[in-house]
């Protein structure tokens, strides 16, 4: 399998590093606007071929299958040209900035015939599956309470990806999702959402809370680059509790608690962990399937339409909206 | 000292074990609406005295401080009574179950000239009062995260003071008011609430969670009777982090993390914990007061503003007010 990685940034060189270890996975191409940064991200990675822009990596006939690493804003326009020009689509997290663009990528995957999943990275760490397994195979009983949270200080400008409202900046769409992907993975849809934030002075959300509010229960959700936060991920139900250890959204382990015994479960993912996402494209394609069961077009859909939630109860709005 | 009990359930019966540890406190009286009740209490704790009627004690001429250990719903009622009997009084937490009823009873306590105070316990449990000088003193930077709860699963029935909306039964006015002390004392008073709930048959909240925000941050609460909660507060500011050992309300110790660095912290209570709300009663009339300068009246005041604008926010109304 043949991956092109557009957009060659922090997260895009852990993930070429990761591709080495997985079979059958080959760094064919990689594009950045800048050629410098390019040339030296093929050099440091292998890849046999650097563009200095996006068009002319999915020009390239053998890429088979495009990781889009750009900034949030981004994912939509190149998952759709790469859709278009016949790529398969592993697209970082968020999948797009609101529903719409997600539904516009759900669309181009079905009228191009090609693989696109959202690279939700957490629903194939090792631990993560299985405590999802554990859950739907009613081991806690019912979930009626999550507390997650994802938080740490940062000194990032106001220019940066992170605070920069051009390009989708804020904790809710760049971490803010982890805590909300366990939640919906465990509780489902819920009923109603309560949200807050602390806004930084781009107008970017430096902080965010949630609370999901379901018949059965309650999860409590926080982001933010202002506080550091300890990283674990509770979940609770009325046969047992898993607690997850930190950084829970990239796990090496969990502990669970049922009848009042503990039992310990280490599960140290291969690699950084991006491997079980790569694995799944490549069992996916074989199949010949333009989705994921573990992380489908609709779970995605599910999951933007609960920030775009938030976003409307915290009046969040992207100027390029 | 000489106190007396109006209301012998669990808590008074912890109280009064506690109030044989601290010099120069004696049990004289208890009451009880049930003679049999009064009677069995009085010989477990060696009070001098019984009722079967609170009025009985209020007229006791010996009595100097009652502690008040009723339902919620009753707290105003007989702290008022007591209070123009001339007895100086610690009252259960919640003070009340709203801000006019807390209201009433300060202007009591003037009018009087006599001691009030809520009973709550946990401002004056040994490592919180170190961790409030600790964050006072800016130990932390600027206190911009906290997360805390109070939940554990119970059988109670419906006609239980814990599910009777009669008694204001809910998670909120009855452990909810914990994690929201913890806010208030480190955080002050938010800008901003916003608050969900899930609700029993009997309408009282079953669980429920509360986003406080203000300006340098967020402190997110829950509290609840369906789920367990690990009972962990989690304290974070812009130069380091503290974690109150569980069960955080009467906790024996904390971990403060600064520079990288940890440092344990132990603390353990004298008896179950309510020596020390006993102890500040005791030095307060020494000094003739009529407030506590730890949990002021107007303390209590903010903490009942707290919880009734979370009551408006979720919607729950007691069937008196």
């Amino acid at each position: 399998m043949k991956w092109g990685i557009l957009g060659l940034g922090r997260i895009a060189a852990q993930f070429a590093q990761d591709l080495q270890l997985v079979d059958n996975a080959i760094l064919h191409a990689v594009a950045s606007r800048t050629e410098a940064k390019s040339k030296s991200f093929a050099s440091a990675h292998d890849a046999e071929k650097y563009y200095d822009s996006y068009h002319d990596l999915l020009a390239d006939q053998e890429v088979d299958i495009v990781y889009i690493a750009t900034p949030h804003n981004a994912h939509m326009e190149w998952a759709i040209k790469a859709m278009e020009a016949g790529k398969h689509v592993l697209c970082e997290k968020p999948l797009a900035v609101n529903r719409q663009q997600v539904q516009s990528m759900i669309e181009a995957s079905q009228a191009n015939n090609v693989f696109m999943m959202e690279a939700f990275w957490t629903r194939f760490n090792p631990s993560v599956r299985e405590i999802i397994l554990r859950v739907k195979d009613g081991e806690l009983g019912e979930v009626n309470f999550i507390n997650a949270d994802f938080s740490f200080p940062t000194n990032a400008s106001p220019e940066s990806r992170l605070f920069n409202l051009e390009l989708a900046g804020g904790s809710l769409l760049d971490i803010g999702v982890y805590p909300l992907f366990l939640a919906y993975v465990l509780m489902g849809m819920p009923n109603e959402i309560n949200a807050s934030a602390v806004f930084h002075e781009t107008g970017a959300d430096e902080q965010m809370s949630a609370i999901l509010k379901y018949d059965q229960g309650i999860a409590v959700t926080m982001s933010g680059f202002k506080s550091q936060s300890d990283m674990v991920a509770r979940i609770y139900g009325s046969d047992g509790s898993i607690l997850i250890d930190p950084h829970w959204h990239q796990t090496d382990g969990y502990t669970m608690i049922r009848n009042n015994k503990l039992s310990r479960h280490v599960l140290p993912p291969l690699g950084k962990g991006f491997t079980y996402e790569i694995m799944e494209c490549h069992q996916c394609l074989s199949k010949g399937k333009i989705e994921s069961e573990l992380w489908s077009h609709k779970d995605s859909l599910n999951l933007i339409q609960i920030t775009d939630k938030i976003r409307k109860k915290i009046n969040l709005h992207y100027p390029f909206e």
